[in-house]
């Protein structure tokens, strides 16, 4: 699985794929029958500024040859049954990859990225809703060659396909064995908990606000409503 | 290793003993032989509120008995020569370990908590410098009893006792292989990298902001100092 670059989140939670992106592609890796056997990376190791940002740097040879060593580790120790490449950039990343004169034997599906539906809408040519047809009818095309190349995984895939819109069962929780051990439950939801703050670029791109969601502020419940086990935590404040 | 509660950097790294606190302690065990065998917890999963909210809680049943299961499972399963045990309410914890019916045949040492010469000084009854004296008089008590006690150390242990006040090379860095990979190395100084914010306890208590040191911002460096590994960098701001 080749990605962009990392969100704000994926900074704090060291896995490449959170919040939306990562929900959106557990699902698709579910569909796959694959629960543990995937590895993630990035195309750039380091948040870029946009598209823009990211086909700015594409070329960069130094970049490819620092992306290649990770993508040669992870071919050489691993009996890579298939790729799959989210986006334009993470699929040039991939022929960047071959031109290095490696040769990769397995599947190679390049579909759209998983926020398409969003930065497509976003753009204004297309409704957030016809996006997301696009991108399910997109991973629709995909699916039935990739359960063919995969011929290990997991659990048997279902291979299902999408419907018209995601659904609650499409967008599966990242597991927590992805994470470091103590990351909390809302680090591996959708929620927007990290953004960057500053008053110029500088300082924007030099900062990482966490926050706690609001909803998973326990210590805000009402003592009558709290367990035992939470007895005077609100005195705790720091 | 027992310790009192995490700091705010701790909850992002996800390693006890970060900071000064953290290299301090790194040189404690270097001392001792040992590099990697060593596990380190805290009294208080989530930080305290100063020592007062750290003695508000630690007669808290259900609070020893989770951290009791901690213990356990560490004890049950490690050949544990010794337990270190930072500060008062570090030692009040393992003596409730052992008031649960515990028995713990390995050598328990009870030292100063690496900040104490901060927070003595703070409260203003001692010089920073006559409490860092204290501090590594009083770890240099506890130095042959652990030593003796460690029978398998990593390496020879040196045993050495500190002087008046840390030096150098008694701080060394947090090994990279303790913080989740691709952790950056400011990460495992002593700088000041992550704070609470916020205009409210609440807020505070929700937010954790990690600031890159400036010294780390490696895109503000001029472009004519620049490796060709780093070329264009700059262009990317996020």
């Amino acid at each position: 699985m080749l990605e962009q670059d990392p969100t704000v989140a994926e900074t704090v939670t060291l896995r490449s794929l959170g919040g939306v992106a990562g929900q959106r592609t557990q699902g698709l890796l579910g569909r796959l029958g694959l629960t543990r056997s995937y590895v993630m990376v990035n195309t750039f190791v380091f948040s870029v500024y946009g598209q823009g940002g990211g086909n700015a740097h594409i070329k960069d040879e130094s970049i490819a040859a620092y992306r290649n060593n990770w993508l040669n580790a992870i071919a050489g120790h691993n009996d890579l049954a298939a790729i799959i490449t989210l986006g334009t950039l993470a699929t040039s990343a991939y022929n960047q990859w071959l031109s290095s004169g490696v040769t990769f034997s397995g599947h190679h599906a390049a579909i759209l990225h998983p926020t398409y539906p969003e930065s497509a809408s976003a753009a204004g040519q297309i409704t957030l809703a016809d996006a997301t047809k696009r991108l399910l009818a997109n991973w629709n095309d995909a699916l039935p060659g990739l359960v063919a190349a995969i011929d290990h995984p997991d659990e048997p895939p279902s291979g299902a396909p999408y419907g018209t819109a995601f659904t609650a069962a499409d967008l599966p929780p990242i597991p927590p064995e992805d994470l470091p051990a103590g990351t909390p439950a809302w680090m591996r939801t959708a929620r927007d908990w990290a953004a960057r703050q500053g008053a110029d670029a500088d300082t924007k791109r030099a900062t990482v606000t966490v926050t706690v969601p609001s909803a998973a502020r326990q210590w805000l419940t009402p003592p009558s409503l709290r367990g035992s086990g939470r007895r005077g935590a609100k005195a705790a404040v720091t």
